[in-house]
């Protein structure tokens, strides 16, 4: 395979085969251009193992829409395609259903409606809402999930260490582990997430951050190697970066060697004017040695000097780290709040892989299709109650209680106003009767969760910067309670069906199962 | 960020800041051009928690080295890299540097020895060397680990899979759920590691296959809400594909609707002259079903048929189907072998993220520097002692038994035979004093694992099929130990030190020690 292939490899063909045969189907079957809407959202929040999110980051948006901008049937997709046959070694599509293709395949027919980047988000409440042709939804269904479930899952991993750091400084360096090209779009979502910084540079330079980094372990050996050591690779760090100073403490030995060695340069280089930035530890009992390394810094004078941390860390490690210097710093004569202000945390392989739960399970599930100029609600019936969807051409409303905390995401069909009655009844999504009522005197403010990004090839949304996405992140952070925000076991946010959702579907599985045979339980059934 | 600067992002910038910190530094320190050698390795098998691996299966050079190729300090780059400033902000690079960079900065500079693609590795032995100046051997670091570690990961998790389904065929389709653009990666990884197929259409048919896929559940809602049902929805499909019907039977109930409908639909086929390919399986206890619609095949006259697989599958989920297969089939009077025989095995989410251990611990680490025109070794000391590399300019062999089964992995130096003696003497390459002897007698065979893959810009590699790295696979896995190719608590292979090996590594671990204080145990000492 050539390099120019993986080219093609990216763009409209980064789709699922069966969408492509569904789609000549539809074109064949004269349903093609029937307008339909599409759902995506996801069906339960990461559960790393012994820690679970009670909220979603959403990302990935701006990049689907450049993807869908670029993306076309263009005259080399269409030539590959031309070569796939089917089992008897005819070929596959037909030569009207390419040129159909070629002309009017492509994604400027679509609308879509979806939560902006960077805004807290929750399960089974549609993150986005496409409508369009029949065929070109369904073409668009798997790259929008790979745009959108990656990103997001690495946004919402990134706003809970954030969040565990106490709003601390998170700089993301995962690209050696992550998962090939995709670590761009990780290292994105983790500045989204509230990363301060990624050490990634091309992606941080585009972006327009700083892309920050020390030094490496090889550095030293390289020194060392050449007859020097760890003292003299110092120095040079120092005379190369006497104002970006940040010091690998731990290659030799962290606290005999590293951190002395780090204050014999840190004095040189303020006797020459200049301030070092701080050491990194990246091995052994980091809260440990945070502790006993800042008490050396302390003493030589510079109690400002960041201390990075890395190593394993994700969201539980840097917690534990945090109380343990809660709990411990004072016995060394260092002031644990003291401390903490001056970390730095790194963090790689946990973060870009979302380490414990390394999918979100977000769908794209038809929910309505037009007939007779009326929007036929879809449904699927499953073995499973939680996934069969919400039916219906739906809006999705934040409610927020009278402390100004968003208490649930209501589901309600289109021509439902939430706010026209004294209450709302809100029912869980699939759970039969249980359902709670909120009274109107106690709601203090009702919010429309989508804006209108694509409308047929014109681009809405705009280009939000991480800065302004960060924003929106911290903003609905601060509005959600804190249950919901705890690392483990979190409280469950609220995501409900208005009556009239509800109603609807229950009436179509009900439709829909009748369409079947009967029924039997097929574990008790006779073999 | 516009989408143009994407591809600045995936170029040579795709590398860590602390990489072209410690480039500069290399530059100003004279260092820069010194010859070095870096070792590509992973320290241990991944591990998915109630199972691990026993071996990894190597993916992922070709796309580095045209990574390699493609990837140069061009005028973008380096306007890009001269917006980045100190903390004072001067200008953190010097014009000096950057024009070195645009001059010399190429990866042409760079020699590769590596284990070709699709072969079984292990953990220590070093899977790829890398030589070069100083300076391009450490700006490579980040984009190699990037382009071997996750493919690698993917290709181990597909290579476990397929021998869990006893050699069936296994079709990939994670891409909805997959990390992004890092998803093709995944896909020609799984190929590599056996995947039979996968459904991304752009990624497979530019590598020569055909992209593998049926129909959604939408496409049978979206004929339910149009007030038409299953049945007609299998009629469209098998109308658009008479020679390649595969059907999706849990839309609404898989043995009381869907497996009879799709017998109606096979029945038409087949009068029409037409042979079906099968059903699929997608949600319920799929042992269980596939035992139950294989009757009903059977019965009907499709004894032919597949039965495609999927819903959160891996290798256990694949191997405790077809244990129950093996014990409940006869019961309902399927023939486990033929049922076993028919059976296709669609993986997602858990295969493209490799789930359970989301990131191979691949570290590309320093191992000799040139010194007076001698190649001296370097070493790091750490706390941990698996973290101690492997110094100097080596070589891998693979042993083979007198079974012709592979024995062990064997790290020597460049200049050591292990042919030369009758016996040779292998070390633990982090456990003191372990070791064994291997007497030539026992040795069928000694194979050096490397091939030369880069010389200064001249690619030696070819782009071997995937059909040809499957092979690889397969005769390396032929050769393996069934103990060490088992999911669960695998044998763990030996990868070891020759003597002269680990002498070298003791005296440099002793050597830096001396170089740092005296040594106390940090955590026995006083606070």
């Amino acid at each position: 395979m050539q390099p120019h292939d993986r080219a093609t490899a990216e763009g409209i063909l980064l789709t699922d085969q069966y969408q492509l045969s569904m789609a000549q189907l539809y074109f064949r079957e004269g349903l093609h251009t029937r307008p339909a809407q599409f759902d995506y959202f996801f069906r339960s929040y990461p559960d790393y193992g012994m820690h679970q999110a009670g909220y979603a980051v959403t990302a990935g948006l701006e990049w689907l829409l450049d993807w869908m901008e670029q993306s076309s049937f263009d005259a080399s997709v269409i030539e590959l395609l031309r070569s796939k046959t089917t089992s008897t070694g005819k070929p596959f599509y037909d030569e009207t259903f390419l040129e159909w293709l070629s002309e009017h395949g492509d994604l400027g027919s679509i609308v879509m409606r979806a939560v902006p980047e960077g805004r807290v988000v929750h399960a089974n409440a549609p993150v986005a809402v496409v409508e369009g042709p029949l065929i070109m939804g369904q073409i668009l269904e798997t790259s929008l999930l790979n745009h959108l479930n990656y990103p997001t899952l690495i946004a919402t991993k990134a706003s809970r260490m954030v969040g565990a750091a106490r709003g601390g400084p998170v700089l993301e360096f995962g690209v050696r582990r992550g998962p090939g090209s995709g670590s761009n779009a990780g290292a994105r979502a983790a500045m989204i997430g509230g990363a301060a910084f990624t050490s990634n540079v091309g992606i941080s330079q585009v972006l327009g951050y700083d892309p920050k980094g020390t030094h490496a372990h090889s550095m030293v050996q390289a020194y060392m190697a050449v007859g020097a050591g760890e003292l003299e690779a110092f120095r040079a760090f120092a005379r190369s970066y006497p104002d970006d100073c940040v010091l690998l403490v731990d290659t030799i030995d962290t606290l005999d060697s590293g951190v002395p060695n780090a204050i014999t340069v840190f004095k040189e280089l303020r006797v020459a004017g200049h301030e070092p930035i701080g050491i990194r530890l990246d091995s052994g009992d980091l809260a440990y040695l945070a502790i006993r390394s800042a008490r050396e810094l302390n003493r030589a004078g510079f109690d400002q000097c960041q201390i990075v941390l890395s190593s394993n860390l994700d969201e539980l490690a840097i917690w534990q780290i945090l109380s343990q210097i809660d709990a411990e710093a004072s016995r060394y004569g260092v002031d644990p709040k003291a401390l903490i202000a001056r970390l730095v945390y790194g963090v790689g392989t946990r973060l870009i892989t979302s380490a414990g739960h390394a999918a979100l399970d977000g769908v794209y599930k038809l929910a309505a299709i037009e007939n007779d100029g009326e929007w036929a609600p879809a449904i699927k019936v499953s073995e499973n109650p939680e996934k069969v969807p919400t039916p219906g051409d739906k809006r999705v409303w934040r409610v927020y209680d009278n402390r100004g905390l968003a208490t649930a995401d209501v589901i309600t069909q289109s021509d439902e106003d939430p706010a026209a009655s004294t209450s709302m009844q809100l029912f869980h999504p699939h759970r039969p009767g249980s359902h709670r009522t909120l009274r109107q005197a106690d709601i203090s403010g009702l919010e429309p969760l989508h804006a209108d990004v694509l409308a047929k090839g014109e681009r809405l949304a705009g280009r939000p910067s991480i800065d302004e996405m960060r924003a929106r992140r911290q903003a609905d952070l601060d509005r959600l309670d804190p249950g919901v925000r705890r690392l483990i076991n979190p409280h469950v946010y609220h995501v409900s069906l208005s009556a009239k959702t509800k109603a609807l579907q229950s009436e179509l599985v009900t439709r829909a199962r009748e369409t079947a045979r009967d029924v039997a339980d097929p574990q008790l059934s006779e073999p």
